[in-house]
């Protein structure tokens, strides 16, 4: 597994190898050539084939030769791409006034009540803080963490991404090993429900906890905060079992330590199962951050924090965010949630999420290479192996099987540490007919790219 | 100054005191209740008496009883709230497509080009990265001055503002002194163009930069960069002289460290002089970084780096940020630039902005509390003293000057280390008419308040 992770170190999950531009059209060649000129270095693409797209429409994205991709990735958007509601609410209020939260205003009231009321018990009392994007969810949550433990060291599991800032990508060893990662990080390995045995895997996690606790303590730097994505979406998408994190939130307090939801990933429905993932483990956490499909694209996002754990914070320092939830945040925002509500697409998540799941489990009695199939509600994992009794990643299998997705314009992408993991995550407007179409277009896939 | 200095630290300037809430009228005081109870202690409201609006158009606000307010403070806004050419670009392009950076799109790369164009020698090579906050913007430049270098050291002024990451708010002692700063930052006085002989700024300045590299030297840190904001925003606005900042490059250089222009405020044409406030120093910094008036309100943030000092953090991570330089943002940015350049906003704030000092200054010829007047195209400061000889600041009365304007419908701040600057910094659509409107006003305002 070195070489596979060495490689992913440098060029990213599923990134365009700008090596191989050579094979591009004069067209694509160009733009390529462009955006390293004007956007630099540390810009990457998907795909061996780039992939240029100028319109989007619920679940489909359109090429400048009117090609359709069916978008089955990007959950920026859970509304559908360019949602009219989404859409209307934002014109209606840029027309009308955008400006921030240092004056008064109903929306943004609103907005929070509605937000908490989904949350269970921490809605009740809690306080939601707005910021535009995710890292600045997580990179603020770390902060208050910080502050109102004394503390400074940060658990994540081993292949977490928790964000670009400063803080958080300290904390993201997802970035790869030439991305620094603080003295005050520890990394905990992430419940692998395919190589581990399932009964084994909550004991293991709070274990592995406890002893990073220990060494933290013994350094002097003691625990601010755990935090993690309740489907480890950069570790391999582990969506089962669902009591690994109540057991792990204990053992963080009893420490004196926060426990941070990042529920950037797998909150707003995603699941299937509930609203917000963590409720999926029974677990009630400190923090709980969201990020991108907050607004349907719009950037927002924020963080719920327990009243008790942002008190010293908020009476020290104040928090301000210019853009964050000014008054067409809160429109875009509002409007999601209320289409997320009224098309039940928490439902639609579960339900064609198993249609994924179950379509794809079949196949796999055909082909040894799709060795697990997991995830939960509209995030489907499946483990592309070389060798099925023995699980060993395949990378280039599974980067093969991506780019000829792609090639058939049905867009997925892959994750986890060994890059293995087919990535499935679409709009959660996606529809049986859409379920239909990925797959018959990955058994086309599987039976064109089969070597067995 | 202690005493005010204290103040500032828990209050911040212009903050409305929940203690002072039962003088409000009772559905304010509602409003007022229910955003504590929902978004927690770390939130502020402007003036003693909180404002509400719920309409914006150009220069103007309205509150629910449809009282008129002129906006002399926000420059999130530089197009006018609510202005129509942004408003139907980002409408335009929210039907068409709201996507990232990962796949090809011609309006980025068009957008860069045509924000290079601004900047002189810097954007014939540079690389622009998009990010959605200015804080973003500042964490980037500095994770690349740091990743450059390998240093970690910052120097920043005595007030400096630079953003609400960890990162960032470790570099802002404006912040207040229970706010943490790093162990990594060093402060300089900003050029105090009102208390220091002007002949002695530029050589004050280099000399203190100088002791502290040395410092940060000796303790083994090293210089990663100097950062500062050209008009000297929050340590009390310094537009003049302009000669400071190029010696300072000059010594930052030849210590390894990178010079960083934060320009969230100075730029986009704020000044009048020049499209970016560097400009006006003659100065050419290794990175630039932008914010608020970028997208007339749309959350675009972002950096121009020379090629050289990205190139490293290029090539050992990526960057990516969901929501920055998406295709809306970039529709946003486009027409915003289209409107400062077509509307010439640039010569507006020269021109207004020299009304509103040239009026204040015959003002100050019958209030001695007036003491200096100085800033920078739509960038004016206002510093209000006790005693004009001793230039002792008068927290206290710039206090009531701001609410006093704010009672008479003019919305104004202050700022400064006392918190005894006048900030007025309106939208730079502002015309004459709002200039006669703004003099005016504070003309009845330092009538009645006057005390001597």
């Amino acid at each position: 597994m070195s070489s596979t992770a060495n490689t992913s170190n440098l060029t990213m999950v599923n990134a365009f190898d700008p090596e191989k531009a050579s094979g591009l059209d004069p067209k694509t060649q160009e733009m390529v050539r462009r955006r390293e000129k004007l956007l630099g270095p540390a810009y990457r693409l998907f795909y061996q084939q780039p992939v240029q797209v100028v319109r989007g429409s619920g679940t489909r994205l359109w090429n400048p030769d009117g090609e359709e991709y069916l978008d089955a990735y990007n959950n920026v958007v859970p509304a559908g791409h360019a949602n009219s509601r989404v859409t209307a609410a934002v014109h209606q209020q840029m027309q009308t006034l955008s400006t921030h939260t240092r004056y008064l205003q109903d929306g943004i009231l609103d907005y929070a009540e509605d937000l908490l009321g989904t949350m269970g018990p921490l809605g009740d009392t809690g306080h939601v803080m707005f910021t535009c994007t995710g890292s600045e969810a997580n990179d603020l949550a770390l902060r208050i963490a910080k502050h109102h433990t004394g503390h400074e060291g940060i658990i994540v599991t081993s292949e977490a991404y928790h964000g670009n800032s400063e803080l958080t990508s300290g904390c993201s060893p997802a970035l790869g090993s030439r991305a620094r990662l603080g003295t005050w990080v520890r990394q905990v390995p992430a419940p692998d429900s395919y190589r581990i045995p399932r009964e084994q895997l909550a004991d293991l996690l709070v274990e592995h906890v406890r002893e990073q606790i220990a060494d933290l303590q013994r350094r002097g730097q003691g625990l601010a905060a755990f935090i993690a994505d309740s489907v480890f979406s950069s570790d391999g998408i582990f969506g089962e079992p669902t009591d690994l994190l109540a057991p792990v939130a204990k053992v963080v307090r009893d420490a004196g330590g926060l426990f941070i939801a990042d529920e950037v990933q797998s909150g707003f429905a995603r699941t299937g199962d509930s609203f917000w993932g963590y409720q999926r483990h029974g677990v009630q956490p400190d923090i709980v951050t969201m990020g991108k499909p907050m607004g349907n694209g719009y950037p927002v996002a924020g963080l719920v924090a327990r009243p008790g754990v942002v008190e010293r914070f908020g009476n020290d320092q104040r928090y301000f965010n210019t853009f964050g939830g000014n008054t067409v945040a809160i429109a875009a925002a509002q409007a999601t949630l209320d289409v997320l509500r009224d098309d039940d697409l928490l439902t639609n998540a579960r339900t064609i999420g198993q249609v994924l799941r179950d379509g794809i489990a079949e196949l796999s009695l055909r082909y040894e290479c799709l060795g697990d199939i997991r995830g939960a509600g509209l995030y489907v994992g499946v483990e592309v192996v070389s060798d099925r009794d023995g699980k060993v990643p395949d990378q280039a299998r599974a980067s093969a099987i991506v780019n000829a997705m792609r090639d058939r314009r049905v867009l997925i992408s892959s994750t986890g540490p060994s890059a293995n993991v087919l990535k499935i995550r679409p709009p959660l407007v996606f529809s049986s007919d859409d379920a239909d179409w990925l797959l018959s277009t990955l058994a086309d896939v599987m039976s064109t790219t089969d070597e067995g």
